[in-house]
């Protein structure tokens, strides 16, 4: 199972093959075992297989192929929605229109996607995250009519795979793990050489026009007026949703 | 592989047997490979097995005996402190001192945690998580070191169990899923039924004194003040580690 999982790799080309709403279930029935917190379920999931509504989630991935092109998306909400209509209906009062009841929801739709994802690929299917989802989180409310108290948090694609990319490199695990406390003298430039000496990066930073690497990503994809304009974006996204006040 | 996920359940008791480096490292070679932002990998897990340092993350987890019992406690944390660093040794500006960066970063812990719980228990393994990890950021970032630009996102005991717990119950899934837009007209009454009908969750009720299985939750277990008080406390303990300005 773990070898399974170790080969994995996303995919971003599908065939036209559909998903069944079976199949789909079964892979739902295995991740709502995640474990979660206090056993709420703070989760919702939409499934998108109509050409016009994946037309409209579209610009807000970025206009990434994929969203056309995978037979279902799924966009993975947190949800303290269902529960605090369920308490309302129980003579009780919900409280849950605050951060940590957003971080708590967000956290068990995390974990359950994470889990999806596995049972998805264990049977054949390829899948990709979208992080756009917490960029244009606004959008995707309006388009997916959520209400108050659900915010998406991630997106997935999900087909038979029609490709078969290489798997992409990883950091050495000695330089993720901690023993007691954070070691915060590990040789840097060590542990990202191989990344560094990789042909696919070096043509990467030949291509940007950049001196190293690191500035592709500082400059180009992950720069500093988009991580502000989009913080600001996605704080804005979680108090219209009611989670902070 | 998905019939193995569909019945485990979480365990909060655990044999005194060690778990070795070898077999934590092959975990980690595991949940490391999975999805994540732009392949930036930013996290970091601290692992604890000294006695004395689960003894001070003890109350920090409001005292729950499987920190102490369970031969080894995970931190999961959110880090961008090392990818900004190699960005500094590389001649790069980094700017992830911004909500849009935590969120990335935590979302990308959760996913890889997800992983790596996954793997432990198919390899015969329990574990637990602890949601008091979000209450308890600001104390656990001093206990463990954590620089600026690390946060904790989640904790996990893990160990060989020493009890086998029922299942507890789930929503149906048809209560958690949604075609094409949000569906705010389902039955919420009978999607609860069966989780009020179970005779645990009466107990519940009558130990508290509560009308309603949900006023255990609103009144008790996730009331109003805690949910603010810790609200607070997370929002500055992500301000603190430099995630917010």
């Amino acid at each position: 199972m773990q070898n399974f999982i170790r080969h994995r790799y996303s995919v971003r080309k599908y065939l036209s093959k559909d998903i069944s709403n079976e199949l789909l279930n079964e892979l739902f029935e295995t991740a709502f075992r995640t474990s979660n917190t206090g056993n709420m379920q703070t989760y919702s999931v939409i499934i998108t297989r109509d050409v016009k509504k994946k037309q409209e989630l579209l610009p807000c991935h970025f206009n990434q192929a994929m969203i056309t092109e995978a037979p279902v998306v799924l966009t993975f909400c947190a949800d303290f929605r269902r529960f605090s209509k369920w308490c309302e209906l129980s003579n009780a009062k919900p409280a849950y229109n605050n951060f940590l009841s957003f971080f708590s929801a967000a956290t068990d739709t995390l974990l359950a996607a994470q889990t999806f994802t596995i049972a998805a690929e264990s049977k054949g299917l390829g899948i990709c995250y979208l992080g756009t989802t917490n960029y244009m989180a606004q959008e995707i409310i309006d388009i997916l009519e959520l209400p108050s108290l659900v915010i998406p948090i991630t997106t997935i694609t999900l087909g038979y795979p029609d490709e078969q990319p290489a798997q992409t490199d990883r950091l050495p695990i000695e330089g993720l793990i901690h023993y007691e406390i954070y070691n915060d003298n590990k040789d840097i430039k060590e542990m990202y050489a191989y990344k560094e000496s990789l042909p696919e990066m070096q043509k990467f930073v030949l291509e940007n026009k950049k001196e190293s690497l690191a500035q592709v990503f500082t400059d180009i994809r992950y720069n500093k007026d988009n991580n502000e304009a989009f913080s600001k974006r996605l704080l804005e996204a979680i108090k219209n949703q009611g989670f902070l006040f």
